[in-house]
């Protein structure tokens, strides 16, 4: 499946890209340096020098706010324009490709498609990890996991994968049991689970002060293309209603680095023990350790298994919790499809 | 050249599948999944859940002796079907491919053909492995070697090899010197060498006690399609004859894991110091560690010079020692061959 | 681009195969077991028995000089000759390639080509490598660096690159700011660059005892077909000229492992500090982590970012720097051109 091109991607954490510095990450299959230049700006640049096809990023950023290459030293700007030659005299024809980026909620958004329909506004809201304190906050990365992005959308909008894959942790209690409930926009499409007077999965009271035994408990997961999901966990005493629960929310971002490999983004802040540090650490370090140890080896496992066959040639069983998914699914299909007839030299790209 | 399927091959040893627990192993290119149920049945199923694809080895058997996938909880029998479903009625159209096991000598067999023609009859007689005490028996596994297994039954049809390959240990002082002779039933095909008044391998001396410096020896091995070995080495004092000897029996049985990988498994039983536990250990040890760090890294070289070219076409050179061998690899390609005319769609699964 | 043939690539160092000693190195990518006999002599054979493909370099130099196979035991002379056969009688027509080999300056050559046309005349003259006493020479290497010969070439060819890629150490003070010189003949073709009152490069003042703040500078590189290259430093105090300097001689020398990796040698003399060992072994080091963690690791960088591609379809920017090293591109080209048109079927060899 070709990607989805006109739709922002999440490139790197905007931590990840500190002042001077330049990173180097393939997405959508392209070679990209993402650098910050010495007023703060981030530039995304073809990370592939045109004199001898160094890594950009193998270079550093000068104190000028050029990134050189670490191979002969040319000079480029974000613009990608070749500005500095120190073997004659600039070279202003020559330049490397360079994608729109813009900063935001903490994140470095590119945008890897027609830069003419380049639109800030169709950044989806993660606005929600601004407003969290830093003590109730935390985020990670996993870079270049085995499988195509789509499992990893897969494997969020079926979180009754927790009870199995996760069972000492996110999972137990029976709380993915119940049917989901599938609702969406032109935006969005949501899974929500709902159980009443269920025991909390075995990670929740390490997280909660003062958890009782039963709890109502509400998972919800929206996906906005090509592939950034929000996932509410709202944990409510028993009879409670509305916005009066504790809630953690987390963002679960993918980007295509290529159609077999995927990097994994990924971020927590919740309205419980909100200036409690040891708990932000720990809650950060239970993460981290879970989608490493378990979501990527079986995400990867499952990868291997398909062998470069089509997910649907494969003839896979549809369960009942599989409807989320395959909405994406074909949503995801359909947007590529439009996108394809409305610019076929994008898809060819 | 494609596999002979109509026979048994070895998928395990019997106690590297514990009560309860599954593996996962590639037979003839096909994931399987072996696991043992709670009354001690060994199923062997298609290792990959028709929902999502996950390996079901990475999944438990639970205490009903349903093997579960441990991505999204579907529940499997030793007939591949589907018998549990956590999220909504069992699917009894559901179900992954299932092969035919039998459990014999302590050894896990699968029959990876036409179930039809499935028959444990056609297993070869192991039963000596049963015969030795514990004292005096030991085994062991590699799995996934380099080479397919025609590389892994050559090497042992040619003992000759012992006094390069292993100089110091099971090679040396001539043992192999002579000319071999080569005989076959339908069922087997034996090489054999004999020595009169020869000094021992270096390594046999460690292994039986009061050995003279000069005895008669006699080694042979015995194929048994596709691949299974035994290997009977006798040693006598010079003069005797007939079963007055000290005997050590070790089977060598190759599995293809691919056409460019196999699973080696080897066993050995003795008749001499049978209960010196410290002499089974030194001698389990020091087999591991040739297989190991000798046969295999020379296989898997070999398999590298040869590039995926067939080993005819590459014109090997024969010498008289590669009689036996030559006449396994004949008689594997006929097998091949008429199951291949008697039954076109096995030949092409 | 296929390979020169008709000229000698470097195989080893002498000191890298010992009396006795047999190691095996794919040159061109043909698999070469190169061994020293019990005269000293030196044999390059094909790394591959005709019995059952073991590689020859695996097994070892009996007392007789004969190379035996590790598998078997067929022994073979420096000539590919089978002469020993410990299964029965000699089989004269059996044998393995061989290759001419020279010895010289310290350096096993071999000729890949046409034996008719094999000339020691045409080794390229590295006598000053004999001519340092040991405490002012070091060697090295490099095995199955990734990226082609050409890519190791340029390398050298474009020492601009010092400045950038080894800023700290061999660059630094614009010594490769000038615009270069280049010169040929029909046996090399030279790059030199001059610089007058400049600081010298980082690493210098710990090689060269008393080194003034600014010297002049000239660095001259020279390459051989296909790919042996003299590199030349020399310090002078401002104003002195001709022989009265500090030199520094370096071999750069690559031979093509495959297509796609590169065997890099390399080795240092000096007329400056000559009999101190210390700053011998300071040298040998330094240089060494040099290549290995700083061009090696750049090389395959910018191997892994072609993709497979051809050099002149990805149309690199040209600098003024690259003026050597495109005559040598276009050289080698000829070359291998030209040989093709003379022996077809060496070309296709």
């Amino acid at each position: 499946m070709p990607y989805l091109r006109n739709c922002w991607y999440m490139a790197a954490w905007s931590d990840g890209v500190g002042p001077g510095k330049v990173i180097g990450r393939t997405i959508l299959d392209e070679p990209v340096a993402l650098f910050r230049d010495t007023v703060g700006q981030i530039g995304a640049v073809e990370d592939r020098c045109p004199h001898r096809f160094a890594p950009l990023s193998a270079g550093k950023v000068n104190d000028r706010g050029i990134l050189v290459c670490g191979y002969h030293g040319l000079g480029f700007d974000r613009t990608g324009a070749c500005v500095a030659n120190p073997h004659g005299a600039v070279l202003r024809a020559a330049r490397v490709r360079s994608w729109p980026v813009v900063e935001r909620y903490g994140i470095i958004w590119i945008w890897m498609g027609d830069a003419a329909r380049c639109d800030p506004g169709l950044i989806p809201d993660f606005s929600w990890l601004d407003a969290a304190p830093a003590s109730a906050r935390s985020h990670g990365e996993i870079l270049s996991g085995g499988g195509g992005y789509e499992l990893y959308v897969d494997n969020i909008m079926d979180l009754s994968h927790t009870d199995h894959l996760h069972a000492d942790t996110l999972g137990g209690g029976g709380v993915v049991f119940n049917k989901p409930k599938v609702t969406s926009t032109d935006e969005w499409i949501e899974v929500a689970w709902q159980s009443r007077s269920t025991r909390p999965p075995a990670f929740y009271p390490r997280m909660i002060p003062n958890l009782p035994e039963l709890v109502d408990l509400t998972l919800r997961v929206r996906w906005f293309a090509a592939s950034a999901m929000r996932l509410d966990a709202e944990v409510r005493h028993e009879g409670k209603e509305g916005d009066d629960c504790h809630r953690g929310t987390a963002a679960h971002i993918f980007t295509p680095e290529s159609e077999d490999s995927t990097h994994y983004f990924y971020a927590m802040t919740r309205n419980y023990a909100a200036d409690d540090e040891a708990v932000n650490q720990m809650i950060a370090e239970t993460r981290a350790r879970i989608f490493q140890t378990e979501d990527k080896p079986m995400i990867e496992r499952v990868h291997a298994a398909m062998k470069g066959r089509d997910f649907w040639d494969m003839k896979p069983l549809l369960l009942r919790i599989d409807e989320g998914g395959v909405q994406v699914r074909r949503r995801l299909l359909k947007l590529i499809e439009d996108e394809a007839r409305r610019e076929p030299a994008l898809a060819a790209s």
